[in-house]
């Protein structure tokens, strides 16, 4: 049996362009956030193409969609593959669009090979992976894994009041006959190609990564309390500054908490002041912290750091530091890195280990089957954009990669 | 002559009282925006007072309102004294409220002893001093001083889309027939008492401050472009993170410019973040300068210092400082500074000189009339706040010291 199909590049790429065109925003991205129109609208286009195939297309009850291609035994568990099709606000074109593509893509090159392979092979929308309009992000995987209840995430509203129940009845009514199918449905495997979303592969000149793993992730909220005053009549001295104090102990924290690993990501990307008057001494500030990290004892280690810092440094405030969500890392399947490390080497295509910053739906996915996930490159490291860009050589590499790793894992 | 007049100071406190009933808030303060129904309710109320007595109101073209109690010298240029009654959106009940009212106290205690001085006495209430529904502040006393233009003002517009023309209007129609005035009408010279707004009469336990004048105020937009970036993704070295240079360059301004003078009050009230998300590298960061001083040359000094830190401290980053509004430092006429303080002391009222840190109705007349201010001391030296609050022992001696100045400027 062959270890290697070929893709077709061009037809990828036409979709990619094809799906570009719906929910097209004016400054060159796309918005199609979880379940509105525009979503649906993709995934109708996506079902127009796999239709004339031989495929069966089910969505379970928070609304993944599974596209199954048969394989010789009916009754073995799916290999599977997918990614996401809705995007944020100002959304790019590839941020899980290309995961979706480039499974559909390994779908159909298999038909025109005429390769049978032995396990069925599914490729998997997720619902929802953007959070944007409904928190949380990752949404589908998370329900399809039992991480979040399916009844609470039903009844969660959007900005307007709709619930994702609502708007899932919505979106299944347009999309017409679709079997239904039992959540957490047994998988041999999953894999999730995606874009980098950060600038370490095209940094490195190479077009593959070998995702190791997903950072863990903990956020935190913390609140200053000072005294608001007059800015003209209330003395330097005995002022209680609560924006004095949060710019000391951002600095403090800017300067400490990089030395806790090479790895380690530290971001303070929310601040708001109160009042926020400029005659007015600030009374409160309340930042966010997003910190992650490969290992878990980092973490630990950096958010004790995090509390010791907030209480040394409070001055004259007040400050409380309330820790939000989080996630401890995840490890891929380290067999299914090696596959992928074996498909990109036996193409001669570069490729390096590396973990993910950002969460992905594979991640969800890797406490119910093996997993692994496969990066190329985006321009500048920048996703979640209308900028979003990706060559149309790393588009075919990755296509290739995923096309062998899944014929390897469907045998 | 006499030197001195009793005030009634039940009077004065029980229409301290009345007044707080217009445009009560639920938390215990008042919210009576200029031209709002609630601050020609006010006026009204003060018209309702002043009917009995034979004085003379008038209006000018931006509002002003003048109350005259005719002196023996009719062609005399009044001496005149006065504040506001409207207020924050969660202001208090005598900021502004207490200058007019103790005014008010003045005029009828003269009458109730039988005194006619020289010069006509004027009340004036100006208008729009606070600026929280049509910026600026001290709108009324800075087009009857000719600092901003009548018709420009008139065009302005509150959030609602309504102009201070027509606000004006719909106040003049409510409160009935009122004689004209042009603007900028002489007077011989102009007094306000007003509370401090700060701590300073608090903590020297002082219950008149003879204010020599009104700090220098510059104000300043600083612009910190950055480059966003995918939290988790983007690697700590080579970020361009707004906030973390924003956070720096705040740390070395507090650390520096407190340091340009004994006076100097340095303030950094609002500030924003873009994109403002958790896990997005902050883009761009603007945050407020407001600066002050009595001394000009302070001023110039500090502002250098901040386009020096602004320009050395940027590390990856681009800043850029603007400069936006201010107003040199203004010195009362030292005159009328010896009459306050001769006034104090005749009654035995601990008092001392301070500059005002915040602007007052006065600042403006400066330039018009030879001018003072008397301060008496607010708890904890809040103001602009439903929690201000004074004594009643430093309202009746505040009224008992603009008696005595009035009748001596008068004379």
């Amino acid at each position: 049996m062959t270890d290697t199909i070929s893709i077709d590049g061009d037809r990828l790429w036409s979709r990619l362009e094809d799906m570009a065109g719906i929910g097209p925003t004016p400054g060159g991205g796309a918005n199609r956030q979880a379940l509105s129109a525009e979503d649906t609208e993709a995934r109708r286009l996506l079902l127009s193409w796999t239709a004339a195939r031989d495929y069966t297309a089910f969505i379970d009850a928070i609304g993944n969609l599974f596209i199954r291609r048969p394989g010789a035994d009916p009754e073995a568990a799916p290999a599977a593959m997918g990614s996401h099709l809705d995007t944020q606000p100002k959304g790019g074109h590839y941020d899980g669009i290309y995961g979706v593509l480039a499974g559909l893509e390994v779908l159909e090159s298999l038909d025109d090979q005429g390769i049978q392979t032995e396990r069925p092979l599914e490729l998997v929308v997720w619902m929802n992976e953007e959070g944007s309009r409904f928190p949380p992000t990752t949404m589908g995987s998370a329900v399809f894994t039992g991480a979040l209840s399916l009844d609470d995430t039903l009844a969660t509203r959007d900005a307007d009041g709709v619930s994702v129940g609502e708007a899932l009845a919505e979106s299944l009514a347009a999309l017409g006959d679709i079997g239904s199918r039992a959540l957490g449905a047994a998988m041999a495997a999953f894999v999730e190609i995606h874009i980098e979303q950060g600038p370490v592969l095209e940094g490195e000149n190479l077009p593959i990564g070998v995702v190791t793993g997903v950072q863990g992730l903990r956020w935190f909220t913390v609140e200053i309390e000072g005294e608001a005053g007059h800015a003209g009549t209330t003395p330097q001295d005995g002022r209680k500054d609560a924006l004095k104090t949060a710019a000391h102990v951002i600095e403090v924290l800017h300067a400490d908490i990089p030395d806790a690993s090479a790895d380690v990501r530290f971001t303070i990307g929310r601040l708001h002041v109160e009042p926020g008057s400029p005659n007015t001494i600030p009374r409160r500030v309340a930042f966010s912290i997003d910190l992650r990290d490969p290992s878990e004892e980092t973490l630990i280690q950096a958010s004790e750091r995090i509390q010791t810092v907030c209480r040394e440094e409070a001055g004259p405030c007040e400050v409380t530091v309330h820790r939000e969500m989080g996630s401890p890392p995840t490890t891929f399947d380290p067999d299914i890195g090696s596959v992928i490390r074996d498909a990109a080497t036996r193409h001669g295509f570069g490729c390096m280990p590396l973990m993910s910053g950002a969460t992905h739906d594979a991640k969800l996915v890797a406490s119910h089957c093996p997993t692994g996930m496969i990066f190329i490159p985006c321009k500048d490291g920048i996703s979640h954009s209308e900028r979003e860009s990706i060559t149309r050589e790393h588009a075919d590499f990755g296509a290739q990669v995923l096309a062998d790793v899944m014929l390897r894992l469907s045998s």
